[in-house]
Order: structure tokens, then C-alpha cells, then sequence
């Protein structure tokens, strides 16, 4: 089988070119090939294919070998992917995701090369009856204390389609994101478990960022979670509806028009290619 | 570049051909191409180089840049490899490494695939100076007591070239690893370090072996440290010459022959081919 390496800001996936190869069982391919000493090494699988409802489908599985919905950082490596390699030409298309359809807009080179790619990630929903969140349905979750370990937080909620806690603090790098990550996870006001985001303000226009991923821990990107913090930012009057985010694994620049989208411009980066066995 | 991943019981590198490609600077491409998120993903880069020596020369570079002397997981790797592709088609080879000239026997299948190497590790040192270890320098360290974070283990202490320290343990996989590893890697007994195995004695020929390496932490495999686990239960009376060791990433075989060399059999296995851009 043959595959290509890519990562979005360090989430990185062994991409398969599902217009070429047939792969009879993904979820158990994703398992072999995301283990990091055994495997290709990633933190998943993605199938690059045709779709009837829009240019090209996406499906992603994770290295468990359970399916996602969606990945704002796999997007942009599936559209420079499909770009460069002339599946689909085009500046601007649709992407199919078991989260709906997403706008892409390619930034190609005078080579027709795809560094940079910006990502339509649908619109923040807010509510606590839609992230989900413990309290009254209706109402938004901005700035509210809760406890954890002892200590005193203050969480900004928002839903990508995913649920996200964001935490200001003054110092990310010293903050204990491994210590209080797994229990904001899994705190009673979050039904499903949420992903948590420890966020630094260094301006109007700029943040930094450190990620708790459900079910994975600290992770160097999450493209919901660079989202949900342009939310959050908005919303508390920390930061404006353009940022740039620095994640431990490289910048995203976000932008959340009034009442739209969140649109997430980043990196796309080919590692290599290879035949894998199957 | 072309490279194949390979593994030895999960210890895995990037392999060259260095017969084919030149590298100039495998310090900085070992660290570019271990990354397990922005390159390829390994523990380190071997080089397979043409010998003057030997039948075929290996360098390996540890992801950090530095070079090492030797490794036993990779030296099945390169045999498997020099033997497959018919740069070397014996079954008895001579690799020079670091560490000197190593003896290696192959055990090729019908179709010529080798999948199971033999190495010879060279005698092991046992006196404290060699090892080296505090203490009087032409005396053993065998089952001697010793205070690691207010509790008193035993150590047997021998060098396969580099320093080992093996404590055994009634029940390896519930012991503190990652919590006197590192204590036990800096006491001041070891002044250039040591690598550590907890071993639990299964029967006179089966051991199970968890490793915390110098500089690296827990890690799936040391086949210097299988190597040192193997004369430390000769020299203590809890094993025999010949024992199986059940690692974290797979089984070795290991032999002690009288005042002789240890013997390493285990697995070589290659995962994938690739092209990695420079």
C-alpha cells in the first residue's frame, strides 16, 4: 500500500490515496499503522476519496481505530494532497467529513506547490444544552468559576462540533497541564468529557496555546480547539476576531467573522512517502 | 533519500544504504529524522556503510545526535538488510561497529527472507573499575545492597561495553520503573550513569525484563541490557546459561557460554520503505 506523511502543526496522519488503493478494513489498518515503533507512526489514519456530494471525502481513524468526525489539521493536508497531486485542481472546494461539508481555500505556489491552506470550520455553538454541559440548557457558559483539585478556574465553553473548555492563565508554560488536564476532561459539569485549552494572552491579536485532547492528552495541535479559543476570546473580550495562535506544534490564524464561520488558516507539510506492506 | 524502517524487539531505527546514498551530516538528519511528529519517527539513524574491516560497517546516531558505539537490536537490522538486498549474501558476517568487530550468524528461510539474527555481544566486564561503579575497582558488585529512595534494593553490576545495573523483582510489572529508574540511573555508586533492568525470574530459563536506559528513559528493548540481565543470573544463581527474556517490545534468546561471549538471537523486522526529501 502506498501512503504518504503529512502533518497539519505536528498532527500528523499516514495519508492513503483511496482513489488508487482499496483499503478492506480501516479501522484495523489505523491501529498497525499509527503505532510509533511497530507501525508508520502517527496519530492516525486518513482515506482520501471520491465523494458524490462534494470534490473529495475524507474519513479519518483514529490510532485506536475509532472513527472521527472531523480534523481541521487533516483537512488542509487532504486538500494539498488532492491539489498537488491532481485529483482535484481547484483553489477553493468542498470537502467531505463525517462532520459535513467544509469550504477549503488553497494558497498554492508559482509551482503549484501547497504549503497553506484555509479551512471553513462551521459555526461555534455556544449553549450548554449544545456542548454538552451540566446547567441550564439555554444559557451560555463564559467565564464561570468551577472547582478542580482544590483550585478555583474560570471556563469559557464552546462547541466545534466537539466540546471545548478554555482556560485563561497568565503563564502556559508553567501552567500544570498534566496534572489538571485529565480532571477538567472528565469533571461532572461535561457529560461527554471535553477538550480542555490552557490559553495565554499575549495581545489583542495574539495567543498561545496548549492543548488537553479528550481521550488522547496534551497533543502539539487541535485545530477545534485553535477555533473554540477565538471563540472564547471573543466572547470574553480577551482577544479580537483575528489571532494568530501559537500551538506547541506551529501557528494557526484564525479569524471569526460576526455570527459565521471560524475560519482556520495553517500549515500543510509532506514528511514523506512509502510503500507499506499490508 | 531513500531509508527502510526497521525494528529490532521495538527498537527502531531509520536505515540508509550508504552504499547507495551519501550523507554528509548524520547528526543533524538523525535528529530531522527520529521526530515521531515532523520526520520519520525512530530512535535514531543507522548507516550501512561499505567496511575495510568487515564484511559491512554500521554508524548509528541516537535521535538526540549523539553517536553510539553499538547496538544489538540494530545490528540484526543491518545483517537482515545487507543480507535481503545482496550486499553481503553470508550467513556468517563480520559487522564492524563502534564497539568493535561483531560476529553475526543469519538463519535465512527458504525464500532467503531473514527474520532471526544471532549476535555476538563480546564478554561482559565485571569488575567495579570496569563497569565502572564506586568501590573497590578489581571487585564484583554481585546482589549488593544499596539505598535508592529510602528503600534498600540489590544490585548486579556488569558492562556489556556500557554500564548495567540489574535488580530483580518479584513483580516487574507492578514496579515503580519511571520512579527509581532515574534515581537508580544518577546514584552516586555509577559515576558515568548506569542502565537499569528489573528482571522477574520466571523459571531457570525465562525472565521477564523492563529497561530504563541511560539518557532515554523506559524504552521497549536494550540488547546490551538483555545481554548484562543474562550474566547477572548466571553470576547470582537465579538463572541459566540459556534464557528466553521477554522484553517489552519481544522475546531474545540469550546464551552465555563458559567465560565466553553472550549470544543474542531475536528478531529483525522490516516495516516500511520510503523516500525522505533532504
Amino acid at each position: 500500500m502506498k501512503f504518504t506523511k503529512m502533518h497539519g502543526a505536528g498532527n500528523d496522519y499516514v495519508y492513503v490515496n483511496g482513489f488508487e488503493e482499496t483499503i478492506d478494513n480501516p479501522e484495523e489498518l489505523a491501529v498497525r499503522v499509527s503505532d510509533r515503533h511497530f507501525g508508520i507512526g502517527s496519530d492516525g489514519l486518513i482515506l482520501i476519496l471520491p465523494s458524490d456530494r462534494a470534490d473529495v471525502r475524507m474519513r479519518i481513524f483514529n490510532a485506536d481505530g475509532s472513527e472521527a468526525e472531523m480534523c481541521g489539521n487533516g483537512v488542509r493536508c487532504v486538500a494539498k494532497f488532492v491539489y498537488e497531486r491532481g485529483l482535484v485542481r481547484k483553489e477553493r472546494l468542498i470537502i467531505e467529513t463525517g462532520a459535513g461539508l467544509l469550504p477549503v481555500e488553497l494558497f498554492p505556489d508559482a509551482g503549484g506547490r501547497v504549503d497553506r491552506v484555509r479551512v471553513g470550520m462551521g459555526e461555534p455553538r455556544l449553549t450548554r444544552g449544545e456542548i454538552p454541559m451540566a446547567g441550564p440548557a439555554d444559557e451560555r457558559a463564559v467565564d464561570i468559576p468551577f472547582e478542580v483539585a482544590g483550585r478555583t478556574l474560570r471556563a469559557t465553553c464552546v462547541s466545534m462540533g466537539n466540546p471545548h473548555c478554555v482556560i485563561y492563565v497568565d503563564d502556559v508554560d508553567a501552567f500544570p497541564v498534566a496534572e489538571l488536564g485529565p480532571q477538567i476532561e472528565r469533571h461532572p459539569l461535561f457529560p461527554q468529557r471535553t477538550n480542555v485549552e490552557f490559553v495565554q494572552v499575549l495581545s489583542q491579536g495574539e495567543v498561545r496555546q496548549r492543548t488537553w485532547e479528550r481521550g488522547a492528552g496534551e497533543t502539539l495541535a487541535c485545530g477545534t480547539g485553535a477555533a473554540a479559543v477565538t471563540v472564547a476570546g471573543v466572547l470574553t473580550g480577551r482577544s479580537g476576531r483575528r489571532i494568530v495562535n501559537h500551538l506547541a506544534g506551529g501557528d494557526l490564524v484564525l479569524e471569526w467573522l460576526e455570527a459565521g464561520p471560524v475560519l482556520m488558516t495553517g500549515p500543510a507539510t509532506e514528511v514523506f512517502s512509502g510503500e507499506f506492506p499490508l
